[in-house]
């Protein structure tokens, strides 16, 4: 029986190394019931609840009451995924409908091993590694077609963690137009509150933006002249050229995303309208912009006519501001110098700003000194427009 | 031979079971001999060669060249490095002695079935797996004991690519003023251009410093008074508290520090001497502080001597600028608005910034209108002038 103890001696030395190697893929830890602020090497929140004793943030627990819908896992959305699974969020939606390639592995998150893999379901096992709190649901669907659209819109309005409720916030990391689009008449029809981001096609610049409907510009008020003008962008691309991407720009601009989004959902510092990036300088230019009343969306002038109706003291109150001083609890008794620049807001300059555009499009030549009107209303980045004309 | 037919058919299940389970931690691809700007999915270098076509970058090969040296693999190290392995950086040097725990699952990187290993060792594999092209080396033990901190010091002398040249830049993502000033010591006495940076212990403020022995203040021109007085920061630490951390502002400090690195190493762009960033209100400070003529640190001095006895020219030549304008090349023709922020210069104002600190952290109860020389002086954010003295 010699032959037979051979084949079992096999057996179990491949079962141990089998052993071995699934240990390497399980579940890296069990769940967590309740977010502790015990200050132990094993507690994943520990770092997170210090916010409270720091002063920062009342009730870092609500975070897992809430539910964000990540609508594009490249390189921005996965980052952007990453940071609000590490932070506990209750529930994350992610849409995607593309494949994970090699192409991406200079952006952070993915791993060459999940090249062929759908981004969303690549993107949930590894979230749910991370963190097993997470909530996760995946879409893996275009949500520009007619038919996706609607699952799209029914999703994000009862999607959230109670059930049919809204999401919370929708963060729009998407890469083409067509899918901002989408997304803005999405939440100029439900009233939902989300953030558009994106980056240019040189890599160096990228910016995000806080839409309120009917209280901020919304994604159409001030439309790039590509989607103005109904040009399909695919038409643009061209064979064998593809835009640049650099992790530090996409990271950056991730993280922009959340803080904001951490801000608003957990209520502390200054929620930003509209903060750029530009890499070349370290430049970070914020402002404001208020919302065209021509606006081509329907929706978006209803909800301006609501907003506008809306009593003034109630206004304030929804407005996302935390006036209490930074650090008032703070045991050493600093208080911070008011550093904060000066916002520039334009008022009503959206329609000068989308006349500016045409005009630095169609005349390509241009020197800056002719285009006054763009540099000077809303302190456009050229960089930054051109990056959203010509975005993949 | 019935019981001979079900062990080998166990031992083929288990093979194949086996081969499932080492496909998903294999090598997920092979080394690549040369960068490629080829636009194919498969290309993972694709997106970066783009940027010589966006006229960003005029040799992003050289890249591979290069030798970056990061100290401290922890919330900003890890994702730096993770940053530069996408980046294709030619050889990485990690330092760092301390074990990954689940309390570090609320920054980036880093993944639970990681907790227990050395921070270093944990990153090696991960950074090998996602690009095997670049080289890695890791130290694990502490940089500030006297035996380690030669062994420091000669590999970063060293340790670039090229044999026996030192590195081309070392990044301290360290958490605590000892380390920091080890580094100090060592890259003055060296004359190594190196980046500081942090985060502050309440979460919500970052930044990062370009010092060049000679030419910026160093890290000891203008001590923090715990460093300054010669207290032992880890009586500081009290039982059962813990710093607060975020995955955004440790992201977006990675960003701006690997971002200023590609800058300097791949010479476009400016490189900041100073960037903060305050979370609250999404302010990014900058500044150029000069060194201080009566600095502690003997090599700093030489340093300077060095660097004010230089022609003028050499030293021009050796400043990290490039005026060439944005966008050069690009097939559009747009140019870029001049949107730089002006940037703030302290000329020798580092002994008062010091008398400053000292003053603001002997009476606490102070108010920020009794420390006009500090805000006045250099713009300098209080915030992380009490991150830095209480960091970890």
């Amino acid at each position: 029986m010699s032959a037979l103890d051979e084949l079992q001696a096999k057996i179990a030395e491949l079962k141990n190394e089998l052993e071995l190697q699934k240990s390497a893929t399980r579940a890296a830890r069990e769940r967590i019931d309740k977010m502790s602020a015990e200050v132990v090497d094993s507690n994943p929140y520990s770092r997170l609840m210090a916010l409270q004793r720091m002063g920062i943030v009342k009730e870092y627990e609500r975070i897992r009451e809430k539910t964000v819908a990540v609508v594009g896992i490249g390189g921005v959305g996965s980052v952007t995924a990453d940071m609000l699974t590490r932070c506990g969020i209750g529930k994350l939606i992610l849409f995607d409908y593309d494949k994970v390639e090699l192409a991406n592995m200079n952006r952070l998150f993915f791993t060459p091993d999940q090249a062929g893999l759908s981004k969303v379901e690549a993107a949930a096992r590894t979230l749910s590694f991370i963190n097993p709190d997470v909530r996760i649901e995946t879409h893996n669907y275009n949500i520009t077609t007619v038919e996706s659209f609607d699952k799209f819109l029914n999703t994000i309005s009862h999607g959230g963690i109670q059930p049919d409720t809204p999401v919370d916030l929708v963060l729009s990391c998407v890469d083409n137009f067509e899918a901002r689009m989408a997304i803005n008449t999405a939440c100029n029809e439900l009233g939902l509150n989300w953030f558009e981001s994106g980056v240019s096609e040189n890599a160096v610049s990228g910016h995000i933006q806080f839409i309120r409907p009917g209280e901020t510009a919304c994604f159409g008020c001030a439309p790039p002249l590509v989607v103005a003008e109904n040009i399909d962008e695919k038409t643009l691309k061209r064979e064998g050229v593809c835009a640049a991407s650099l992790p530090t720009t996409m990271g950056i601009t991730a993280g922009m995303l959340v803080q904001n989004t951490l801000k608003y959902l957990l209520n502390f510092g200054e929620v930003s309208d509209y903060l750029g990036y530009n890499a070349m300088n370290d430049f970070f230019p914020r402002m404001s912009l208020k919302p065209n009343t021509q606006c081509d969306d329907r929706h978006c002038q209803e909800r301006q006519k609501e907003y506008q109706a809306r009593p003034k003291v109630i206004a304030e109150e929804c407005a996302v501001e935390d006036d209490t001083p930074l650090h008032e609890t703070n045991e050493w008794g600093i208080e911070l110098v008011d550093d904060s620049p000066p916002v520039a807001e334009s008022t009503e300059a959206s329609k000068e700003v989308a006349t500016g555009l045409r005009l630095a499009y169609e005349a390509p030549e241009i020197t800056t000194e002719s285009v006054p009107t763009v540099a000077a209303a809303a302190n456009v980045d050229l960089d930054d427009l051109f990056a959203q004309m010509k975005a993949l």
